[in-house]
């Protein structure tokens, strides 16, 4: 049971133009996050979750429906956020935000462009990992918090994670990375570009202005979504939950849905595609490929990392194949190679990328022993 | 350079109806096929060559323009079938047929239905394995072929050369079984789900009608496509080939092609879409999903292969990772286990999938050696 009870977003609109690395402005822009615990006078005891692809700042506890109920709307690392749980909101004050191009309530392709009093759609700008920290680094201030206890995440978020030990040296004692990468391989930008590719080219997608006609690129998203759960699951996980079992009525010779794993897919996808924006989908992938700290360095990763001043928790899982224990470890021989403070965790799991979000008990008794010995 | 010079496809008209797997009957159907070297007296050097998902029944040698002149158009295993070749045509009288549902000259969605008048379309029926093995019998008999000296083929197509063992136990003297499985896993499954999905939610798909309405889903098939060859490629192979580099002109900050895997996918994708037809490749798909000759037997494949009077040999690929080595050895061990004749190879190699394919080396010499000791 979630040791949160209701919680409320906040919103902080920030009128400082923020200079994205992709060359354009926001000229003004809205994050929207959800804080648990309590900051303590010291203000050290704050950690910044990031989150990944489709993640957003509704980290733990239940939202309210308009009588003040909790509603179902239960957040995506519940498990790990709480009284007593690894992080414990009774010693830290955990943040959790919205992303910048996001569709949870920051600013994003469906806000209204200032510009042309439009959903910005199309025209809203590529943000990367490195904006993204930025971004973050102007609600730290506005929360005042001069430096995090902690910054982490898994996937994409252990990339904001990771960069945040670049951008902001002396703002971030730990950092937290979890089932990421140093950069995408060419099969995983592969696997973006047929999801962005199916968005696309999906008629509905009115090369990004579907706002103005009144239609979504279902289609597009539901195929990407669909997609993308096939790299977060691992191959024996499949087999093991949904095997070649046929559902009832199938062995039809015929195309509707026949074995297990369709069935779910499927599922996952209308899902997704009902809720999420394509053009926030697009963006967020874009972000993962274009993520690579040694792009400046002649690829040495090495080198990348030497200014980083956190301390380092990296934690991979046996099942990814996503993003591999291997890329993990990349990560983890460049920072020991610079004689940098760094711990190393390879979880026995059998949940592949998607089990840096399951309550495992021997991933979580990790993070819960090095939140522990982290000084505030 | 090819050893075989221009060469030409035949077209074998069969009126018996074929009862279908699924329950549906064709009342007749057409075979397009090419074959090289001689048949001998004996009628016992006899090769067939089954394709998979994409391919067709033209293998070796180059089609002819309309004045008689070679064109570009070299068969698809040329590389192993010739003159001093592994499959040498000097010895060996070698079948190659495209496959009922294709979309290269054999019946299939795109040929008249007799009776509507129009296309087949959405109303051509499934076919699996099993049904294709009993047409190539078919034009096996109208060859005057009692017995072949080799079924074989890759990935689809080494399952069609299983499947032979068994519907035909007597008729196959050894079997060459190449990069392939004895049933789809879950996640085999569900990449050929996503690839369906995105050709079934095409709005040019028109419920698969789309003859009539002068459009084709080029869309979803670009992206079945694209998608299939992630799958067959290598994690390695894609790393060495495209890495991450940047095309001229890249880093745009927007969905432009960028990164060089892009490219390639998007121009597979777009030759493809180009020249096959989407109901085609929806029935292959399906065959592969269909394909589990255990399932009638608890899925205890020993047993299920236990009726097999062929010799085995059972390639696969180191770095394959659609059927990976481990799937082909289970159909090694079910043979063991029965005391049937099998050899084995796991040939190390970087192309993944498509290994088969390719011009290796040492994967040559294992299918020559064993090909020259097959009695005739």
């Amino acid at each position: 049971m979630s040791g949160i009870g209701i919680v409320s977003a906040q919103c902080a609109h920030f009128t400082q133009p923020l200079h994205l690395k992709g060359g354009g402005v926001l000229p003004a822009f809205d994050l929207v996050y959800e804080t648990y615990g309590t900051l303590n006078a010291a203000r050290s005891n704050a950690i910044l979750v990031c989150h990944a692809l489709s993640g957003h700042h509704h980290l733990a506890g239940r939202t309210a429906d308009e009588f003040g109920k909790p509603t179902a709307n239960v957040g995506w690392w519940d498990n790990i956020i709480g009284p007593g749980r690894p992080l414990d909101t009774e010693r830290f004050f955990i943040v959790g935000v919205n992303n910048l191009g996001g569709c949870h309530g920051s600013t994003g392709p469906g806000s209204v462009n200032p510009a042309t009093a439009k959903p910005w759609g199309a025209d809203f700008p590529v943000v990367t990992v490195e904006d993204w920290v930025d971004s973050q680094a102007r609600l730290a201030d506005r929360l005042g918090i001069e430096s995090w206890a902690a910054v982490m995440g898994g996937s994409l978020g252990g990339m904001q994670a990771l960069q945040w030990t670049l951008s902001y040296p002396d703002r971030v004692r730990h950092a937290l990375v979890i089932a990421a990468a140093p950069k995408l391989s060419a099969e995983n930008i592969a696997f973006n570009d047929v999801a962005r590719q199916a968005i696309l080219t999906d008629p509905d997608f009115h090369g990004g202005h579907f706002y103005e006609h009144g239609v979504r690129p279902l289609r597009g998203l539901r195929l990407a979504r669909m997609l993308g759960h096939i790299t977060y699951l691992s191959d024996d996980q499949m087999a093991e939950k949904f095997g070649r079992r046929l559902r009832v009525g199938a062995g039809s010779y015929g195309f509707d849905v026949e074995f297990e794993i369709e069935s779910y897919l499927r599922y996952q996808g209308d899902k997704f595609a009902g809720v999420f924006d394509a053009n926030t989908y697009l963006r967020m992938t874009k972000a993962l490929d274009y993520f690579d700290p040694a792009l400046d360095f002649d690829d040495d990763l090495v080198r990348a990392l030497a200014r980083a001043r956190a301390k380092f928790l990296v934690v991979a899982f046996s099942t990814d194949w996503r993003f591999t224990p291997a890329r993990s470890r990349e990560i983890v021989h460049a920072l020991v190679h610079n004689g940098q403070a760094v711990a190393y965790a390879e979880i026995d799991s059998a949940h592949g990328h998607d089990s840096f979000l399951m309550d495992e008990p021997h991933y979580h008794a990790v993070v819960d022993t090095y939140l522990q010995r982290v000084k505030l």
